[in-house]
């Protein structure tokens, strides 16, 4: 390890040990403030749940379809990674409308599948600087884990686009949603995973800027 | 990775990221209904616990069987691994039987051990659209999972089914049998896993539907 | 795939799926039985913490001190790769003694740890046939796993028997020792994890039972 | 593997079996008499959620940023990592810093985030023998899970340091911090993660402690 590492300038590997720490620390304390926050409620156990099922799902997809696609389901890495030239410009709009067509889908699928009107509107407000910030964390995390992982060491990106999330569930004040496509869809869900129409637009703005963030940094710390 | 996905026609790229993100989006959104609907009772806990176990025994069965049979476990997978020549037609009905009497004993073993009649008849109702179209989704995506991570990363395939399944057992309304002769077997139950016996067919059927258009829509975007 | 298990003789393969059906249908309808018998009970919980760390820590030691000695920590792993020519048969004390004696250590370490009296005798009642058969099947599942995965993908035996050992822990009515010297150090804990001393014998032999049948089953299985 | 492990003097291999059964008998024990100790409080199923993204992040960070800085995000890494020459001793200073920045921010990010005040100092008591003991044992495996898996297996060391700290979370008294900069850091935070600032300079002595004894053993273990 040290003769590979010692090729870095101490500079890289100091901002790489402050970045780590920043989200090791942030998410020891940021899970703890959610879980204590929920204890004693049952939105707790059903967070858990969807924890485990998102996580799962994401690797699952990532590692069946990264080979294919890229595995975005994302805008914001769509974007990021043509702006990092590993996607052509002209194919982030294709992306972007296949992640918002497939995704619709996917939420009238949950609603048929449960009973329920397919189409619904959320009425759960997700807004304040709090969760604005949540957005910009949790965005900027999961890009950096992309563009880091992916160069170094591409066989685990499934796990660990998974495992960021699964972390970011819980150590943000948004639930990380981190994606501004799940973002407008989510929007169209009346139940827990809901946010409100008029709070879409501040977190999209927040994942951008999250995005925007992680690309310079990444950029810094990786290329 | 750019490189490697420009290999592939935007369109097929483009069908990855919508089937991806119909999946992504469909399970944050089941599940929360899923954790919602479960909260407050001991059922959330109890399903939690049923999707560990189930999710950690796949990934450890087929590590260690798959290199022998193929690690099916499931007629569902074992018709399509033949519609794909990847099984000898002939094998099909010997592999089915052996899934149904190797399950029987793993379900008579469980009621062994738990000092139960060994020979239970199932009350638990499953029916009605919501859960028929459950089934289709989870063995489509069970299927699709299959096919498209051992095409291009046959070392993801255990974690990748144990994963669905953990995810799909709280994506879909059905829990996700995704599978005909888990479905037979676990009518024998009369526990948390059962299902009533009249309600077998149905399930049987919309899981080799799912089956199917996994089978059609894998061949278009994997080989 | 299909190239390479088509160089299995049919009777293996088919033998695989039934072995495969075995644990995956009684792993589902099992944890299922456990969970809603413990539902409602702040068991449930407690038995879900103490699983996440068995199967973590499990992970852990194998993945570390495989390499060096193995990673058996049970003398039923010890004794089956003795009479697999694996170990020398010379070896086999001096390993039982060091699980032993590591393994007692530890108890006193936890006893420390949470301000308990370091030595103890467990009161906690374990006997019965079911748990009895649930020894003899967590023990074969668990020698099943190692002499089978070690064969073709040695790679994931730290994952796989950690995930074995934490489906087991939930789908056998004994949650799964599978362990003849953490069955005799258990007896010397009174708390969640402890066995009254008069119960330990019947589960060493249905443990060496199980160890048993799956050296003659995996030989068949595997070599 | 025979072959490989049987290059091992038995000493070695004894001692390796003697280590792991330690852990893996102290985890099982540990974990229960935690979960037992916490169930019926909504502690436990906080402890759960804390535990998972924390794991979760491990392994994100540990991936990501491994290769760049070696992935230390501890100044007890650090430490040993300097004393085996696998960092400059000049470089520590530089690493403790930005361990304690970059972990500094996330704690107010967390903050942040939950609408908290900035700066907290914590109230939470966390001391005794017991628990100092807890973390001189959290800290010394966590070291020896780092130099046993980075030898042998390195690709399995974020899933190894991530889960190590999973089970070790639930079967030490102190939950685990193993990490004198996170130790510091959580002073600064009165939540759930929380230590009070008199109690953190025993925590530090004993994760020192640990570290050492980790270090002298893993040599004798695996150099």
């Amino acid at each position: 390890m040290t003769a590979r590492i010692l090729i870095e300038p101490l500079g890289r590997r100091v901002a790489a040990e402050g970045v780590g720490s920043f989200f090791l620390f942030g998410a020891v304390i940021g899970s703890g403030i959610m879980a204590e926050g929920l204890s004693g409620s049952d939105v707790a156990l059903a967070l858990l749940a969807n924890t485990l099922a998102t996580g799962a799902i994401l690797f699952v997809i990532i590692a069946m379809l990264g080979p294919v696609s890229g595995g975005h389901f994302n805008p914001a890495v769509s974007l990021v990674m043509a702006a990092r030239r590993e996607l052509p410009w002209k194919d982030v709009a294709p992306y972007v409308i296949a992640q918002l067509v497939g995704g619709l889908l996917g939420a009238l699928a949950a609603h048929l599948m449960f009973d329920l009107p397919l189409w619904q509107v959320s009425l759960k407000a997700r807004t304040g600087v709090g969760q604005w910030v949540g957005e910009v964390i949790a965005t900027f995390g999961l890009i950096l884990t992309i563009i880091g992982t992916a160069r170094a060491r591409p066989g685990l990106v499934p796990a660990s686009v998974a495992l960021y999330i699964t972390a970011a569930y819980w150590f943000t004040s948004s639930t990380s949603f981190a994606n501004p496509a799940i973002t407008v869809v989510r929007s169209l869900t009346d139940s827990f995973a809901g946010i409100a129409p008029g709070n879409v637009a501040f977190f999209i703005v927040a994942q951008l800027l999250g995005a925007f963030l992680a690309a310079a940094i990444g950029k810094q710390l990786f290329d």
